[in-house]
C-alpha cells in the first residue's frame, strides 16, 4: 500500500507534475526515489492488445496473442447483462496474466450516425441499453482486481475531425441521450478511469471542460476515480488540470510536465489542483497491485469456449423465410458456400482495438467439421478480400461463373457478403453503407441460380439492406463476431445453437433516413446535432418511417407468445416504482431465448418527448413449451426528463404508457399508469407570459381584477386575438399606453406571488 | 426640408431621447418648439390597417376601410414581380391618401414549419423567391413617396413564446437560409424602415443585438434607413440604443425616454448612439413630407379590380383529373356550390394584418353572375363558420343532407373548404395541419353521392391533402385572396381566367414529414434550428421524401413544352455569371402563363450543400401554339455558400448542374457548367490535420521529408490504419514519444508555409 498522503508530503513539484503523464505510450510515470511504481495500461476492450516489447510507438503494430471477444457490436446484441459479465471476467483475468493495470474500455459512446467508423466499438443508439451493457462488462473486468476505463466522455461520436471537432449539443440532449450511459456505469460500477474524448462540447475540449469532467461526473455523479486523456487529447495541459484531467497519455518526453510545473510558479494554476490530480493517480497505481505480479495464467481454451459462446449470442437473425434455417445435417444435399469472407473471417475492426487472437475459427472449416460428411459443401471464394472495392465496377467474372457453378443444383447456398476492413476503422468515418457493389453482383448471380440463398453478414456497423434481401431467404447478421465467430455462425446455421441475438440499432431503409442528413460529420470543426434527441429509433418512430428492421429485432429458431402483462404502481410519489409482470411462453417446438422489451412513453407532456424509450429489457431461455413469467421494476427515471430550468430529473405527473414488446415495433402490450410525479412551479416574472399569470391561483384573479373594464380585459378574452395577448409577457403589456398596470407593479406582483 | 444638422444642435437630450419613443401606438413624436411633426405608420401590408381615431389603443378592432388584396401567401403564390410592384404601388397610393408615412411590411421570414400561425403574412420557405418579391412589394410602395416596414428582422419563424424564444441556429443557416431576403430587399430597395422581431438570436433579444442590427445590417449590407421595433418587442432600451435600434413602438409614455436620459447621464450610453438614432427618426419624418397632406385619393374600383387580378394569379391549381376544370358556361347541367365559405369568405388572416375590406366578393355570388342563368347554382353551407371545429366530431347531419341533396343529380359539386379563422392566427401556432373533420366528413359524404367534385380551398397556411384528395377530380389552392378572392374564384373555375400561381411552400404528405418534428416550436425558450439548412423543399429533397405537392407546382388549363435549353458561363473567375436560355411553347389550345424556374445543385462541395436551391425564375403567358425564349442570369450568388471560417460568400470552383424546370420536381433539363471560383486557403496551423500539411504544395514536401524512415513516416502510408493518422493534429502527432518534429518546429513551418 502507497502512503499516498506522506508521498504527496514529500514529492517535489517536479514529481508531481511528471506523474501526471505517462512514461511512454502504455505506462505511467514511476518515482522511485519514493517507491512509486509504474503500471501499465492496455487497448482493447474485447480483448487485450497489449504491445509487444519493442513494438512501433504507435501501437498500432504486433501485439502479444489475447483472446478476442466480439466487440462491442456483437456483444451488445447479447442483450445478455450476465453473459458480458462473464466476458468481462475473462479480460480481467487476463489483463493479471498479462500485467496490465487497466484495460482501456468499454466504449458507451451513442451511435448516433450509421457512418461512424468507430461504432463497431460502441454498444447502441440506445443510452440505457448502451449503459446496462457498458456497466456489465465493467463489472466483470474490475472483479478481477483490474482497472477499466469508460471512454470516450463524451460526444464522441465520430472519426471525422475527432481532434479538432465541436459537437454542439443542447443541455436536454447531452442529459438524455449522449451522457446517460456514462452516468449509469460511473455511478453503478466506478470503473478505475474514465477517459475524455478527443472533440469538443459546444467550444470547449473535453480534456479541459469543468462543466464535463467535475461538475457532472464527480459533483453530480459522485466519481471517485481517475480521468485519464485519450491518447493525445489533450490541448492545453495546464487548464486541463484545473478542469479535472488528471492524468495525460501518452508520454509528452517532459514537455507536459513542464507546463504544468511552470503554471504553478506563475499562479495560473493551483498546488491544490495539482496535488488532487497526483492523488487519484498514485490510488490508481496503489489499486492495481495486488493483481500484478500474482503470476496468474488462463485456460486459453475455455477463454474460446466463452468467445465461441458470446459470438453465438451476438449474431442476429433478421429473416428466415420458410425457415430455411437452421440446415438440416441429415437431408444430404449439397451445401454450397460462396464468399471469401467464410474462409478469411472479418471478426473486429480496425484501429486501436484490433486485438491478435490466440486463435481463429473460419465458418468454412466449422461448417465441414459441423457437417461431418454427411452433406456435400462446396466452397466458390467469389471475390477477394484483399482487393478494395470502393467504387461500382465489375466483379471479377470468373470468380462469379465459380460461385455460380457451385450454387447450381445445391440444396441451400449461404453467403457470406460483408464490409472490407477499410470501410470502417477508427479515425475515419464511412461514406456511404452500402456492401461492396461487386458483392450484390455476385450475390445476384448466385440467386439467379439457385433461389435457396442465406446471408451471412460480416460487418461492424449497418449495411443497406432493401436493394438485395429480396434474393436471400434468411439473413444472418454476423456484425463482428471475434476469433470464435466461424464456429458460432456454423452451429447457428447447423440448429446446434439457436439464434437469440437482438438489434441494438435500427436498420433504416437507406442512409437517406437517418436523422443526421445534412448534420453529419459537419464542418468548419463544427457538427450540430439538430435531431435533438431523436437519434435511432426515435427518430423513426417520430417520423413514422419504415425501416429495414427495427430496433430490439431478431427471430429464432421458435416463437414466443406474451400474456398476462400486469403493470402496477408499486410505489407513487416523488421516486415512483412501477413493476411490470409478462408470462412469456415459448410456443415452438425448440428451446429459444426471448429479450423482453418495456419501453415506456409519455403522451403528454410539457416538453417534447420521443414517442417511446426503452427503460428496462430482460432476457429469457426457454424449453419448447415452457412459460416463464419475467418481473421488471421501473423506476423513477424511466418516466423522468431533464428539466433545463429547473436542473433536475423531472417526473411529471400524469398518464405513461408501458409498453411491452419483442422490439420497438412489435410492442405485445401497452398499459397506462398514472404517476403522481413532481410539481415544478415556473415563478413568475414580469417576462411570463400574460397567460401565465392568469393561470396562477393567486396572480389571476389579482391581475384579473386589475384589467375589469378595461380594454385589455376585453382584449384577453377576445374569442380570435385574446390568444394572442395572453402571450404577450405581462412587462411587454404594462408599456402599452394606457396599460392600467405599471411594470413596478408587475414586478412587485410576481415577488409577491412567487414567494 | 428638415435641417437635421440644425435641429441636432438645438435638440436637448430629453427631446432627443423623447423623439426615440412612440407618441402613440401609430405616431412618432413630434417636437413643436422646432417644429418637428409627427409622423404615422399603420399595419398592413397587403391593405392599410389604419386604425378609426378613437380606437383601442391595441388597434386590433375597427380601421378605416382599404383595398384588401392577398396576404402574402396569395400574392406569393404569383411569383409575378411586375404584379407585385403594382400593387405596392396601389398601397403606396392608399398611404398618401390616408395621410400614413410607412406601411407596416413586408415580413419575409421563411415558412419554417407548416404550423407557425403566421405564415399567411409570409412569402416562401424560399429565401431567394422570398427576397425577389418582398423587393417588389418594398420598390412599389416606395415609389409612392411612402415607406415600408421590412420585417420581422430576423428568425421570427414562430408565434410560440415569440416575445422570449431564443431561435438556436448556427451562422452559416442564418446566413444562406433565414437572412437573405431581408438582405435582397435591403440591398436591393433600402426599405425605409426594418423592424426588428421579438424573439432572441442564440440567446440576444434582435431588439438588442448589435450584431445583427449594425454590423450586418448597415456595416455588411449598407443599409441607411431606421430600425424600428416590433410593437413592444424593446426589452432594454438603452441597450437597443446602443445595438441600433433607432425607434421604440408604441409609445412608452416617457419611460423609454427616461431610461435613455439616465443612461447617457451615467456613461452607459454615448450621446454619439442616441444622435445617430435621432438623426434616422429626423430623416424619416422629413423623408415622409412630400407624399402628407397631398390630398391624394384613388380609385377604389380600379383597386378592387387590381386586388381580382392578383388573387386571380395568387390560387394554385393542384390537381385537375379528367381536365374537370374549367367548368364549361355553356354545359347546362347544374352546378353544385357546397360550403359556408363560398358564401361568407375567409380572405385574410387575424391579427394586426387585418384589413376592413372596401367591398367583399363571394364566390357563390360571382359564380352566379359569371353563369348568368345558363347552369343552375344550387347551394348548401354544409356547415358553419362561427362553430370553431378543433375537435373530431360529428357534422352537422341535416347540413350534411342538405348538401348530398344539393350534390346529388347536378353536373359537378364545387365544395369550398378551408381552415377557420382561429386555427391561423398572429399571436399563436396551429397544432396540426388538418381541416375540420366536419368538413372532411361533409366531402366524404358529398363525393359518395356525386362524384365530379372540385375542391377550393380557402387556408393561410398549407393543409394535409393526402387523407381526402382522391375524392375531388380537381384540388384549387384559393389560400386567402383577399377582398376580390371570390370573383377571382368564379373567373378561374369558369376558366374566364387560367390559373397560374405556383406553390410557394410544399405541401407534405403529412406534419411528420416536415424538418421541424422535435425542434418546434422548442421548449423552455429555447427553440433548435436542427434542420439547419434544410428547409422546406431542401429537407424533402435530401431525405428523398415524397410530397404531395412540391414547392414550384401548380397547373392551369393548358400545358408548355421546354427546348433547346442552353446555359453557358457568360463570365468566369471571381464574379461570374451564367447565362440560361430556355424556349417555352404553349402546346395547349388556351392561353396560359407558365413560371420558368431554375435550380441551382452543387454536386461536389467542401461543404454540405443542399440538393438544389431556386436561383431564378420567369413569369411567361403565351398564347395557344406561341413559343418565346426566356433568358435567364445567374449571378454569382446562385453558386455561392457562405464560407464560415473565410466570413464570406465563396463560390467553390468546379461542376455545378443548372436544372431547368417546371417544379423543383419537374425538371425539363440539367445542364453541368463548370467554373473557376474562388480559392479559399486555408491557412495552416499546428492543430491543421496531417493530410492537410501533407497535402499542402511546399509543407507537404517538408513533412515528408522530416518523417521519411521513421515508423511515422510508414503509418502516414499504411493501408488501413494511414487515414486514422493523416487525422491527427500535427501539433498533436509532435507530442507523441520519438515523432521527429517538436511541437515548435511544427508551429514556425506553419507560420513559414502560410506566409
Amino acid at each position: 500500500m502507497l502512503d499516498i498522503p506522506a508521498l504527496l508530503a514529500d514529492l517535489t513539484l517536479e514529481e508531481k507534475a511528471s506523474l501526471l503523464d505517462g512514461s511512454d505510450f502504455w505506462r505511467t510515470q514511476p518515482v522511485e526515489r519514493l517507491g512509486i511504481p509504474s503500471v501499465m495500461v492496455t487497448d482493447g476492450p474485447h480483448g487485450l492488445r497489449k504491445q509487444q516489447e519493442g513494438g512501433d510507438h504507435l501501437g498500432i503494430e504486433d501485439s502479444v496473442p489475447a483472446t478476442c471477444f466480439p466487440p462491442a457490436v456483437g456483444l451488445s446484441s447479447t442483450w445478455d447483462v450476465d453473459l458480458l459479465v462473464r466476458v468481462g471476467e475473462a479480460l480481467g483475468l487476463e489483463c493479471r496474466a498479462a500485467e496490465v493495470a487497466v484495460l482501456l474500455g468499454p466504449g458507451v459512446n451513442m451511435k448516433r450516425s450509421p457512418l461512424c467508423g468507430r461504432n463497431f466499438e460502441y454498444f447502441s443508439e440506445d443510452p440505457f441499453l448502451a449503459g446496462e451493457l457498458g456497466a456489465a462488462l465493467v463489472r466483470g473486468i474490475q472483479s478481477q482486481g483490474v482497472g477499466t476505463s469508460l471512454k470516450h466522455y463524451a460526444a464522441n461520436n465520430q472519426e471525422t475531425d475527432r481532434m479538432t471537432v465541436s459537437a454542439d449539443i443542447d443541455e436536454r440532449t447531452l442529459r438524455e441521450i449522449y451522457l446517460p450511459a456514462f452516468e449509469r456505469v460511473v455511478t453503478g460500477e466506478q470503473p478505475w478511469t474514465v477517459m475524455c474524448s478527443y472533440n469538443r462540447i459546444n467550444g470547449v475540449y473535453a480534456s479541459q471542460d469543468p462543466w464535463l469532467l467535475t461538475e457532472v461526473l464527480r459533483d453530480e455523479w459522485g466519481y471517485t476515480g481517475l480521468v485519464v486523456s485519450d491518447w493525445g487529447a489533450v490541448d492545453d495541459r495546464p487548464a486541463a488540470v484545473a478542469a479535472g484531467l488528471d492524468l495525460e497519455m501518452p508520454a509528452t518526453s517532459g514537455a507536459s510536465a513542464a507546463k504544468v510545473v511552470a503554471a504553478v510558479e506563475a499562479g495560473t494554476l493551483s498546488q491544490a489542483d495539482v496535488d488532487r490530480a497526483v492523488e487519484r493517480v498514485l490510488r490508481l497505481v496503489d489499486r492495481a497491485q495486488p493483481a500484478l505480479g500474482s503470476g496468474q495464467t488462463f485456460d486459453v481454451e475455455a477463454h474460446h469456449a466463452l468467445a465461441r459462446e458470446a459470438a453465438t449470442a451476438s449474431a442476429v437473425l433478421l429473416k428466415n423465410d420458410g425457415g430455411i434455417l437452421p440446415l438440416d445435417p441429415a437431408s444430404g444435399g449439397a451445401v454450397a458456400v460462396v464468399g471469401e469472407l467464410a474462409r478469411t473471417p472479418r471478426y473486429q475492426g480496425a484501429g486501436s482495438s484490433q486485438v491478435k487472437p490466440t486463435q481463429l475459427d473460419t465458418a468454412l472449416d466449422a461448417l465441414r467439421a459441423g457437417l461431418d460428411g454427411r452433406r456435400d459443401v462446396r466452397f466458390a471464394p467469389g471475390y477477394t478480400v484483399e482487393k478494395v472495392h470502393t467504387e461500382a465496377g465489375p466483379a471479377d467474372p470468373a470468380l462469379v461463373a465459380e460461385a455460380v457453378e457451385a450454387a447450381t443444383g445445391a440444396d441451400v447456398v449461404v453467403v457470406f457478403l460483408g464490409l472490407p476492413a477499410v470501410y470502417e476503422s477508427e479515425g475515419y468515418d464511412r461514406a456511404h453503407m452500402d456492401l461492396p457493389p461487386q458483392q450484390l453482383e455476385l450475390l445476384e448471380a448466385v440467386a439467379a441460380a439457385n433461389d435457396q440463398v442465406v446471408v451471412v453478414l460480416s460487418n461492424g456497423s449497418v449495411v443497406t439492406l432493401e436493394p438485395w434481401q429480396h434474393q436471400a431467404k434468411a439473413v444472418l447478421e454476423g456484425w463482428l463476431l471475434g476469433q470464435a465467430g466461424g464456429a458460432a455462425t456454423a452451429d447457428l446455421l447447423l440448429g446446434v445453437a439457436a439464434p437469440s441475438g437482438r438489434l441494438t440499432e435500427t436498420v433504416p431503409v437507406r442512409l437517406g433516413d437517418n436523422p443526421t442528413v445534412g448534420n453529419f460529420p459537419g464542418e468548419h470543426e463544427h457538427v450540430r446535432y439538430g435531431e435533438g434527441l431523436l437519434i435511432g429509433y426515435r427518430w423513426y418512430d417520430a417520423h413514422d418511417l419504415p425501416v429495414a428492421y427495427p430496433f430490439g429485432h431478431g427471430l429464432t429458431y421458435t416463437a414466443f407468445e406474451y400474456s398476462d402483462v400486469d403493470v402496477s404502481v408499486a410505489k407513487d410519489g416523488e421516486d415512483p416504482r412501477v413493476g411490470v409482470r409478462v408470462t412469456v411462453t415459448n410456443t415452438g417446438s425448440r428451446a429459444g431465448t426471448e429479450t423482453v422489451q418495456v419501453y415506456v412513453r409519455d403522451p403528454e407532456a410539457s416538453v417534447y418527448r420521443p414517442e417511446q424509450e426503452l427503460k428496462a429489457f430482460a432476457r429469457v431461455a426457454l424449453e419448447a413449451g415452457e412459460s416463464t413469467t419475467v418481473t421488471l421494476t421501473l423506476d423513477a427515471r424511466a418516466f423522468a426528463f431533464w428539466h433545463v430550468p429547473a436542473h433536475r430529473w423531472v417526473v411529471e405527473g400524469g398518464a405513461f404508457e408501458v409498453r411491452v414488446g419483442a422490439s420497438s415495433r412489435d410492442i405485445r402490450a401497452a398499459v397506462t399508469v398514472e404517476l403522481e410525479g413532481q410539481t415544478v412551479v415556473p415563478p413568475l416574472s414580469g417576462m411570463s407570459a400574460t397567460s401565465q399569470w392568469l393561470e396562477h391561483p393567486q396572480a389571476g384573479d389579482w391581475l384579473r381584477g386589475a384589467l375589469g373594464g378595461t380594454e385589455f380585459g376585453r382584449m384577453i378574452d377576445h374569442p380570435v386575438n385574446g390568444e394572442m395577448f395572453r402571450a404577450i409577457p405581462l412587462t411587454r403589456l404594462t408599456r402599452m399606453p394606457g396599460f392600467p398596470v405599471s411594470e413596478s407593479d408587475a414586478d412587485e406582483a410576481a415577488a409577491r406571488f412567487s414567494s
